[in-house]
């Protein structure tokens, strides 16, 4: 089973993909869709047209989406908002499930401790992903969130068989 | 020159469509999109399907987006942010230029105080479009926007057959 996760940004949007073969995972690629500069509709059509690309080449099966975090400060939360609309909508149009972690949960479930910072979950990426390549934090931070997609299912089959 | 004012939000999306002739304008259709229920991502690809039926069946040379008043709450500009993010996508994605208005800017270009209330604009839309038969107060802001861009468009065609 192949995960993507996504880490939105109105600038930097990161995406990860890991292959997932009972509780074993692999690192398949990862990278960033960065939004450049100009009005803000052509901004967003170039995260839905770099995401569009990617689903397009590893063909996932299932999404993740990070929970933004909401700040005190309405401007980044409504910039924030609008470019994870878009990373909801592109995996959804293409009929794949989205599902969404919130930011501790994510960090939980790859550091172990809800309040890790960049540094130590970049660390974590490239335990539980030897080899992997990671572009950016923000592309550390989806393959964050598609090892926490992974966890959750792996979760659930394991309900589901004992049910 | 036919416009598409679209007034943003996750459960209700206004939209209004408007023929501009000089400095005639004449109503074309309004109505709203809903989310209805279930996961935050089939929400959008709703909101999104919507838009691009009104698109497709009217095809406006141009489009405006009411900027998204951004109040404390942070989940509520959260919610609004990805409605919003999908409302700019969409008509960017067909190629029709989209132009963003402050809900103040709106208001002021419609009734002519920037902070007139739902009431004051339904009237006013009566009065400016005659004949329209308004679907709900959401499209009767998507008309307003689509009012305000035709001011402003048209402000424009002043001054630069001026220059």
């Amino acid at each position: 089973m192949r995960l993507l996760g996504v880490d939105p940004g109105l600038r930097f949007t990161g995406w990860g993909v890991v292959d997932m073969d009972g509780n074993r995972l692999r690192h398949v690629a990862n990278g960033v869709v960065k939004s450049g500069t100009g009005e803000l509709a052509t901004r967003l059509v170039r995260l839905h047209g770099g995401l569009e690309q990617v689903i397009a080449e590893f063909r996932p099966d299932s999404a993740a989406v990070e929970e933004t975090f909401v700040n005190r400060d309405g401007q980044s939360t409504l910039k924030l908002g609008q470019a994870r609309g878009v990373a909801l909508l592109v995996p959804a149009l293409a009929g794949i499930p989205v599902s969404e972690y919130a930011a501790n949960a994510v960090k939980k479930s790859v550091v172990g401790y809800g309040h890790a910072d960049k540094d130590q979950v970049g660390h974590m990426i490239s335990v539980l992903l030897p080899g992997a390549d990671v572009a950016s934090p923000d592309a550390a931070d989806a393959l964050a969130v598609a090892i926490c997609h992974a966890h959750h299912i792996g979760t659930q089959a394991v309900y589901e068989a004992a049910q």
